[in-house]
Formats: structure tokens, sequence, C-alpha cells
């Protein structure tokens, strides 16, 4: 019986377009010959559609994104459109609306990459960021902008519901893990409220979890032991904002931004889930053909993986792994990487 | 004709009194036969206190600080007091009280000493990191704590006055130096309101220092330059939270928490300023004299040139550079590290 999936594809800005071109192709790749057959809708999203529209993210396509069974994103943002925009307007608003409240980075330092660190180690944990909560929520102002007397704000919002349930997807995930080991990343001496509140939800949920170890680092310790000592790190859980600057900084050590894929899940299923690289829309490079297409390529394993189609997304994360222990210091284009990884796939 | 300098002493908790003991020497050592004298008064503060009285500090023990003319801190924060007590309580009681807004973090890699980078290149920069706003004021709060429904919020505070005045130091900071060069951190595409009132600012400033060059980086893109080039930067100004987070990050890569020091200013001379290891109390090592008492050394240069005694400043600190180039892998008690740079002080 054959097996349709919708696939949504926003491809963005920059070097978006780029590299989920390559992505696709890796997908068509490691679903030929399968019962599995994907159907692709394009979503002409970001920085162009904005300036001819003045439109981020209508409800009608949001509706029509929701209709798909998940989402492969390029990157959004461009310096041509204000700050903020894009990032708020469509990015955030694609998280939070379809309760991507576990956004996934996993970091591993590939054999025949090259880390920044002089002894890396064996670097393989994932970071379980919150995704609908925190600093990144929008409940921020200012009065009296412009002048001497501006005050801005910026609130993060946490609640117990929506820590729990990423506390306890972070701990499902360790408890498949060998090591079994459970970081929660914070600042609770300072963010007395929130911190305390993921502190005694860690605490909690533990206790369903009895074979997990956990333990607890300030986010300014955190980023310490990423460059002293990162292989000891299972699984981190933590919020949204020490998510996205500590993923930043995992994936530097691993090998770059070109390497590190991500998913935005909504565990729960009720909307799609988003599959993207974690690198943003890279102006600089965009439409150069250098953009490494490897992050995009390890976002659609992932997006194999949350399909159930286990062996799939194994056997891409296996073409990037072997490609990267044979590249050497090749210079190859977007397309070339995307044509080898394809290839490795089809096997 | 004689200078009396009033130093307030506050060596805090676990280490802390290990390494203040060798900053006091060393202090001792660069003032020795000049006309500048040291009379120094021990705040007893921290743990020992909180447990005995329940007391973090005081109005009284606050205006009898004010009485002096610069303060010296050794590390706040031990395992057996609630979190935050004495964080929020003691330590940035101080740095609020006394509108220490600007947390000056210097970062330079010492010839001698290993960074965790394969490639770290030529490290000297400095962090302007605000201290009187941000998620720092203490502005959150919790509704059915405990409960299903708990909500829990920190508020990051912002003001045009806050910010300038900040950014105006970090500026003529940057224009002493050789490279003038200005770096904002801050991540305006998602805290649009905080962002852009520091963006802007940081644009207005900029009018009055023709010759400082500037640029922006959002905060996770910050955390992988100071992996993968760190000598890009030259000056970084940042809010209070960004600040603490990428500080350590820059002390992980520039030799460890041993050796960065730090000083808390009120630059308009209203309180006295605060000089301070960045690294905590370490308890795991307390009472072991195995601290590094380097980077309160290195404090104490930055107290002696803030009381205007620049030649006694660089003297400390080469002291200080001598010893990392001479080191090598010989293990030193804290002691016997304050004697060896106290008497390279005395020359
Ligand atoms: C582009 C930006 C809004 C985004 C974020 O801050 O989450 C990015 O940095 C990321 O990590 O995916
Ligand atoms: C102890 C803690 C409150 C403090 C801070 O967050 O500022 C410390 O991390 C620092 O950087 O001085």
């Amino acid at each position: 019986m054959t097996r349709n999936i919708d696939l949504a594809v926003v491809a963005g800005d920059g070097i978006g377009t780029e590299v989920v071109e390559q992505g696709l192709l890796v997908l068509e790749a490691a679903l030929a010959g399968s019962d599995t057959k994907i159907g692709t809708t394009e979503f002409d999203l970001g920085a162009r559609r904005w300036h001819a529209t003045g439109e981020t993210l209508t409800d009608e396509t949001l509706e029509s994104i929701k209709g798909h069974d998940a989402i492969l994103l390029g990157a959004i943002g461009d310096p041509t459109v204000p700050s903020g925009v894009l990032e708020r307007g469509l990015l955030l608003k694609l998280r939070f609306a379809l309760d991507h409240y576990v956004n996934l980075r996993p970091n591993k330092l590939y054999a025949g990459v090259t880390s920044p660190l002089a002894n890396p180690g064996e670097v393989d944990f994932v970071v379980v960021r919150e995704g609908t909560e925190g600093p990144y929520v929008g409940n921020g102002g200012a009065i009296r902008t412009g002048t001497p007397h501006e005050v801005a704000t910026e609130v993060s919002l946490n609640t117990a519901f929506g820590v729990e349930r990423v506390v306890r997807y972070a701990f499902e995930k360790a408890a498949q893990r060998e090591r079994k080991h459970l970081t929660l990343v914070h600042k609770h001496n300072v963010l007395v409220h929130a911190g305390h509140l993921w502190r005694r939800t860690v605490e909690a949920v533990n206790a369903e979890f009895p074979d997990v170890t956990t333990d607890y680092l300030h986010v300014d310790a955190a980023t310490i032991f990423l460059v002293t000592k990162p292989s000891r790190f299972d699984v981190i859980v933590t919020d949204n904002l020490f998510g996205d600057i500590i993923t930043d900084e995992a994936a530097a050590i691993t090998g770059g931004m070109g390497l590190a894929g991500s998913a935005n899940i909504n565990p729960d299923g009720t909307f799609p889930s988003m599959f993207e690289p974690i690198h943003g829309s890279a102006p600089d490079i965009a439409g150069q053909g250098k953009a490494d297409p490897s992050a995009t390529v390890l976002s659609v394993s992932m997006l194999l993986d949350h399909l159930g189609l286990a062996a799939e997304a194994a056997r891409v994360e296996r073409a990037v792994a072997a490609d990267l222990a044979e590249r050497g210091s090749v210079v190859r284009t977007t397309a070339e990487v995307g044509a080898d990884l394809a290839a490795r796939v089809r096997g």
C-alpha cells in the first residue's frame, strides 16, 4: 500500500533555496523505490514576498501549511527587511502557531570533521530547546521610543504546562540513549522564578525516569564546558533563548553551521513538524553555490525519522557521515555535495 | 603627601577567602614604598553570615561599604544556601545599589597559556557588560507556584538612560585602543524592543566617536566567533545577561576562570567600584589551596588602574603575564602563586 506524504516546502531567503533544493533531491533518493511517495507544495515566503506584498505569513497560508504532514524550511531573514519582521512574523510565527514545543538540535562530531577545539574528544549530544515560551513569546514593548526617556521591556513567560511537556520529552530522549544523562541548563541563581520552575519540574519528572541521571549547569558554565569538555553532555534541556545561544556554540565546535540540522517538533501530532538547518540565510554567500547543504540533509534525516522511516533516516545520516569522512579539502558546490549525497543514499 | 585608600574587602564564600588573601598581598607589594596607603575593612558577608543571622546585606552594612573608596570581592554563593538568595541579596544588590553600570571584563590570551582552541590566534578584547538593567533587574514573579497552572515571568528592563551611558563608556574604551572597533552583541531580531533600543543607541553615540568602527552580532553568532575567530573582537558592548554568558565562554578560550578578572565600575564616582574575579566560589575545591589567585590579582590590577595608579596596575599585570609565561606545568598552591606574584611585583 502506498503512503503519501504532503510536504510543505518553505525555502525562504538567501542560501535557503539552494540548500533546500539539495535536501529534496536527497529525500527523493531516500524514498526511491519505496512505498512512500512525497508530494511537495512550495510556499513563496520570506523577503521577496514581503517586498512584493507586505505579507509575512497570512492566516490563509498558515491554514494551508497546517494541512501538510511536515515542513522543510531553508532559512529566513534578509538585510533588506527590517530586523525582526521576518523572524517574528514568519519563522517564529510558524514555530508558535504550530506548537513546536520541542526544538531538537543534535550535535555530533563526525569523523573527518575538524573541530576548532584542540582536543574535542567524542562529542555526541542533543539539545532539547523549548520552542514556544521564554523570552521568545514577543511579550515586550517600549514607551517614549526614540527619546532619552525610552523604556523597553522583554518578558519571559514560562508555564508549568509548557516546561513540563518539553522536560518530559527530554527525559524520554535521554532514557533511550546509552548514557541516559540529562543536563538542565538555566540561570536559576538570577532568573529565580523561571529557573526554579524549570528546576522543580526536572526533579518532579525525574521520578518517572529513575534510570536517567541529571545534573544542572548555569548557562554561563555550560558555554565553558562546551569548549573545555563537550564530551560530558548527553541530553541538554533548556529554555528557548539559552537553547538558541548554546546550540550555535555547539554547532561551532562540531564543525560549523553547515553541519547542524534541527527539528521543530509538535510531538502531539496536532500540527506538522518543521525541519530546518540551524544556519541562517547567509546573504554574503547566497547564490554562489558555496553553502553546504549537509545541515539541510541532516534535517531531512530527522524528517524521515519523524515520519517513522527510521531505516531511510539512518541511510541519509550515514551518507552525510561517509561524505564527511572522505571529503578532505576538496571544494565542491552546493549542488555537487547534494548530488554526491543523493548518490550515496541511492547506494 | 600620603594618599589613604579605604578598601572594603568582601572575601565571601568558598575559594573567595583564599584568593582575596593573595590579592591583598599583591596589592600591598604594589604599593610598598609609595605614597599611597591602603586601609582595609573586612566585611563578613556570604553563606556563613546568612546561616548565622539570616542576613545577606543590611542597609547598615551597605551604608558602611559606601563609605569606602573601592571594594575587593572574592566570590559569593554556596550550595547550602537556596539558589538566588546570596546572588540576588548580596552580589547583585551591591552591583545595583552601587550603580555599577559598567561591568568590565578583559580577555587576553597571555603567552604560555594553553587555550582549548587549536588555533586561537591573538586574543585581546574587552567586554563592556551592562550591570544594572536587562533581565537582571529582579522584576519577575510567579503565580500558582508548584501547581500545574504555575506561570513564572522574568522581565528585562532597558532604558535609554541606562543603555546610553554604558554604550558611551564602551565607545570611550574603543577610542583609546589601537583597533578602535566596537561590536554590539544582542538579539534584536527576536528581542526587538530592547534590541532596537541598543542598536539605535550605538548608532547615535557613534556620531560622537567617528574614529570608532562598529559592527553587530546576534548573541548566538557571537558564541560561534568566540570559538572560530576570537581575534576579530576588540571591544564588545552588550546587555547584562548576554554579557554574563559570553564572558564565561571568553574566559574559557583564554585559559579558564582562574585567569579572568573583572571590574564593576561606577564611572561617575558616586559610589565605590568593585573588583572581583569572574569565577564563582567553587565549593568543590574550597579550602584546599587549589584555586588560582591570578584572576583576583588581575582584578587588583584593574583596581589600581581605577584609582589612577596606572604604573602600579601595569606592574601587577606584567607580574601575572610573566608568571604565566614561565609557569609551565608546575603545580603550586594558591598561597605559593600569590607569594610568587607579590615577589615579582616587588621586583
Ligand atoms: C532567526 C532566529 C529567529 C532563530 C532563533 O533565534 O531561534 C535562529 O537563530 C535559530 O536558532 O533558529
Ligand atoms: C553569581 C552570578 C549572579 C554572577 C552573574 O550572573 O552576574 C556571575 O555569574 C558573574 O558573571 O559574575
